[in-house]
């Protein structure tokens, strides 16, 4: 039985298929095409490309969120799709989670995931190594940066900053007070390799239950929360 | 202008495709596939995922070396049938040198790069990183694992551990006189994102020149010596 794994949070879209907790096959796309068009023929392509069909699918694994309103609609609308046309169940991870998964893994290290959410914040969650896994430290949250630096200086630990807003947190910060890593590029981006790795052991959902998560409104929502409130 | 990079020089085999500098896609297969009925596919499912025609492609990119004779073969025919092809020039860049240029790369890190060579040796070069590029310490060498180690041990440094042999190293040696790291797996394994990062700024060749480096004689060719050696 292979399990499917499918990453469309940013501006990247991946797919990677396992067996047995072993990844088989992983391919990553980041030219900036649209993943409605990308993502299921890449699935498609590693599938063909191992000698299987998809129905040796058993598990779909999906980032559920947060990240991009558009890319986590399209992974999951795809991700249900595939379930209910191959009456196969779904694990629905945390991006964030999933790029610990992803990411460097030593004891002990600490790693801080974080997306650019605009608006000053990033989408983050901290974790720390024990066993070969990456062990929550905070909830998934969207934070302001300045509230973050403050987080990561209390701790005084080298932090490995993980996600497509790395790079955003360390170049906007003044991190002298902190020693402060950004993971080579292959580890750093999230991707399905992780969402896989994060899925293992976890407890599978039907396509009804696989639900995004958001963590903040949508800016159409905001707009019409705004345009309703000065009606009020 | 597209580069293409191939790597098939040990199990695993992958393929990515750079537009100035930047990596477009990539995907690796690791399941045990022969590499000639996988690689040529992989290709051509990149460049098709990219909107792209092979025409496109402007050099090809290829790993010539150490490592499997059958798997360097594979690599370097469709590597020359490409460029004969297309009309275009070729890189083969060392296998070794491709798993440093795709490694974990911050200045002053210290990297092993080693395939398994069987009969109690692996292929090596030890690299160290400057400007954030590979710097070589040593040549390709096929190397007895007692020599590495004392080589290891008497540079004293925190060693990262890549190639497909990092596991064989880290497990087959007694390390207690040096400090070790085995790079995670999608820095570890040598892969066409390496081979096209250690590509760049090498002067390209013709399909003709292009040369494979295998460092030893194949099991056919010694046997084949010693068969003469016996009959002298």
């Amino acid at each position: 039985m292979l399990t499917l794994a499918l990453e469309s949070s940013a501006k990247a879209a991946s797919a990677a298929v396992f067996e047995d907790g072993k990844m088989l096959s992983f391919t990553i796309q980041n030219a900036g095409l649209t993943h409605s068009r990308t993502l299921l023929p890449m699935a498609e392509g590693l599938i063909k490309g191992l000698d299987k069909s998809m129905t040796d699918i058993g598990l779909v694994a999906v980032s559920r969120g947060p990240g991009s309103f558009t890319g986590l609609r399209i992974g999951l609308a795809e991700a249900k799709g595939l379930c209910w046309a191959l009456d196969i169940p779904a694990v629905g991870v945390s991006t964030l989670e999933a790029m610990a998964y992803g990411g460097p893994i030593l004891d002990g290290q600490m790693l801080c995931c974080c997306m650019d959410a605009r608006r000053g914040q990033v989408y983050n969650a901290l974790f720390t190594v024990e066993g070969g896994r990456p062990v929550r430290l905070t909830p998934d949250r969207a934070i302001d940066l300045p509230e973050l630096q403050s987080e990561l200086i209390a701790r005084q630990e080298p932090w490995i900053l993980l996600g497509d807003g790395a790079e955003l947190c360390y170049n906007t910060l003044d991190w002298e007070q902190v020693t402060l890593f950004t993971a080579p590029e292959p580890l750093r981006l999230q991707n399905a390799r992780g969402v896989g790795l994060a899925a293992m052991g976890k407890p599978p959902v039907s396509a009804h239950e696989l639900l995004p998560a958001y963590l903040r409104l949508s800016q159409a929502e905001r707009q019409r929360l705004a345009q309703l409130d000065e009606k009020a």
